[in-house]
């Protein structure tokens, strides 16, 4: 891993503004933006309800030869707005294109934040203005664009990588937002990645929907997908690599340093869920296969039981069996182990159908840490998978019932 | 709607004792029993991890020529305990057999509580002995029973329903008990049926699987499917109805009184589950099928974050859409209305893709009432369905973060 977001890689730019969306005295509006056209690629939430800027995006990723910029407003989430909101997205879109001189369809809007708003549309034109002057290629600029994305977000996540292919440095950086709303299927809430690499517009929306089923779609805060879940990658080709055009080494590299990349962003996010005082990762070993892996591993973190545990510290695994039973995966609870683990601290808790004799107090002192880890074996196997959430908080509840005041 | 429980019906006897299983000073074992014998039939948890007594009352209900008694734990469930586990459950039926003057297998066993923990039988044999002296056919007996089976209830559920068929007056009446770990799949945590109506074993049986799916099934506290989950209904036949052998009117009547008690006791425990501060019903009207009428409005009573919204009274419509959005029904958002509502009020929130321009005074007091109703018209068919859960307070995080102290 190394330092930066969205403006490690060659070529892009980045800002991030206030606009006074929703809020006054808070960055929400970000750009990232490339001085020469991208090849993109993108996955899009699975919710039958899309926001408007989904719809448009989908479009963009599908249809236009080229992308150059992405615009987003946090505050209001531009979903369930009817063709109003279509309209607010379009013009966000247009005005974007205008100032940095680029097609319209090159352009990738996102919204989130309250669901069933129209957009102030004035606000969001003026602070595209301020986008458009704003963008620079320094770090502080990813920085400022990873800040504005936030909603109930406490810290901002950026992640970058570097490899070589044939001599030629190239870098993989990214940005992503949570915190609540969080159970991507087909993605996350709003990730952006942006890559010098050459490569083939196939390949890339190839490796970016195969990486996503491992990073972005295998956490959860809260059970629910959100309207909004979008992901993009950016690939602008300065890093001067060969192009990639077929699964050889070079395509792996790539694969594994957006693996990198995804796994850093996705876990940052589950560990930041609204109201988190844990991140709470479940690796499942020795699956009969994969999807019963991912399955397995998912059920336990997205369990409200098992969460609360976590964030009482209690070593009450009856739960954490409760939730892999509920998986809809087969398998005989007889024959599978369940450790407790922290760092480099392991504690075996069940096996043979039953707890074994172990101590509360340690296992109360490994669950007390920030990051919690309950394995699995099923002893079926070679299939491994592991998911990542966050402990459930009073917090959490105070967030929610509240949000929109 | 009458009053009483399980005793309601003629022939049936119940008690609750305290035992100490878990806490001093409280009831924690009741017991049903008929004076003659039952045709019993029952549903279980899908759950992959099954409890002892699950595995023991599905053989009963499956297997024995009658059934004549039902006895039951609180304070330890009995799941994820191994060969003890199953073993300590067969001592209990056999312990009560042996007292009641009744074949081992005429006796179903039932626990609730902590998972993974070995019961203390001496205590569990104790309270048998307790519970057989006991019994009674009185009403007060009914509710003493109904309060034994009480986890983190806080309040006992009971319902009973009276009809005629030829002449003769029939009973039904039950009690159950929630009050966490509730998103049932094949049935709920603990529920007891007692009826006096005489109906054919495949009958009962049928009735009892159609009618889950549209009331035990349709609820949900926090989305986790207990190892216990089971429902059983025992008919004595000593109404004197001349015997249901068929689906003709007496078998509609019959329905329809068992989807009362059903309908009662579910809706009792989705509005005191865990930390629940109102009932959270949604209803969706005009669905294309009755399947996805189901996962409709269980998606939406299911959601963590349309939980929060009610426990603060917020009109975050957006969420409700957005849990509608991800059921796994396709449908057109511009072509569907959502409205809440609480007794007679009903107040239009969105239509045609945008919230309509509606008070939010007014609908924060409708969304402050101790009984919520969401309903969604889908504009597709006529299937209908309705769903029960309730909101997401504080105290359920509480009760959970430390449930084993």
């Amino acid at each position: 891993m190394t330092e930066g977001g969205v403006t490690a890689a060659q070529g892009f730019e980045a800002a991030g503004v206030e606009a006074a969306i929703k809020y006054e005295n808070r960055k929400d509006m970000a750009i990232v933006y490339s001085r020469v056209p991208c090849r993109a690629a993108g996955v899009f939430t699975s919710n039958v309800v899309k926001a408007a800027p989904v719809l448009w995006d989908r479009e963009v990723v599908a249809h236009s030869p080229y992308v150059q910029a992405a615009v987003v407003n946090t505050g209001i989430a531009n979903a369930a707005t009817g063709r109003q909101g279509y309209a607010y997205c379009r013009q966000t879109a247009e005005k974007t294109a205008e100032l940095l001189g680029i097609p319209v369809d090159a352009v990738l809007v996102g919204s989130t934040g309250v669901i069933g708003n129209q957009l102030p549309i004035e606000r969001i034109l003026a602070g595209v203005e301020k986008l458009a002057a704003a963008k620079t290629d320094t770090a502080a600029a990813a920085s400022d664009a990873a800040e504005a994305i936030m909603t109930t977000d406490t810290v901002s996540k950026q992640a970058a990588v570097q490899f070589e292919i044939g001599g030629r440095t190239v870098t993989v950086g990214g940005m992503s937002k949570g915190a609540g709303m969080i159970h991507p299927n087909m993605c996350t809430m709003l990730g952006f990645i942006t890559t010098d690499i050459a490569i083939s517009r196939e390949l890339l929306q190839e490796a970016l929907r195969e990486d996503v089923a491992d990073t972005f779609n295998m956490i959860s805060v809260d059970g629910d997908t959100s309207t909004n879940d979008t992901l993009v990658v950016l690939a602008n080709g300065l890093a001067g690599n060969p192009e990639i055009t077929e699964k050889n080494e070079d395509y792996d590299r790539f694969r594994q340093a957006l693996n990198c990349v995804n796994t850093a962003l996705a876990k940052k996010m589950a560990g930041d869920g609204e109201g988190a005082t844990a991140l709470f990762e479940t690796k499942v070993i020795h699956a009969a296969t994969k999807q019963d892996a991912r399955r397995l591993s998912r059920s336990v973190i997205s369990s409200n039981l098992c969460k609360a545990a976590i964030y009482g510290h209690d070593a009450n695994f009856g739960r954490f069996l409760c939730a892999l039973g509920y998986a809809g995966v087969d398998f005989d609870p007889e024959k599978i182990e369940l450790y407790f683990e922290s760092g480099e601290k392991s504690m075996l808790i069940y096996r043979d159908g039953a707890a074994v004799d172990y101590s509360e107090e340690e296992a109360t002192a490994i669950l007390s840490s920030p990051e919690v880890r309950v394995l699995v074996d099923m002893h079926m196997g070679d299939a491994e998978a592991a998911a990542w959430g966050c402990d459930l908080s009073y917090d959490y509840v105070k967030i929610n019932a509240d949000y929109r005041s």
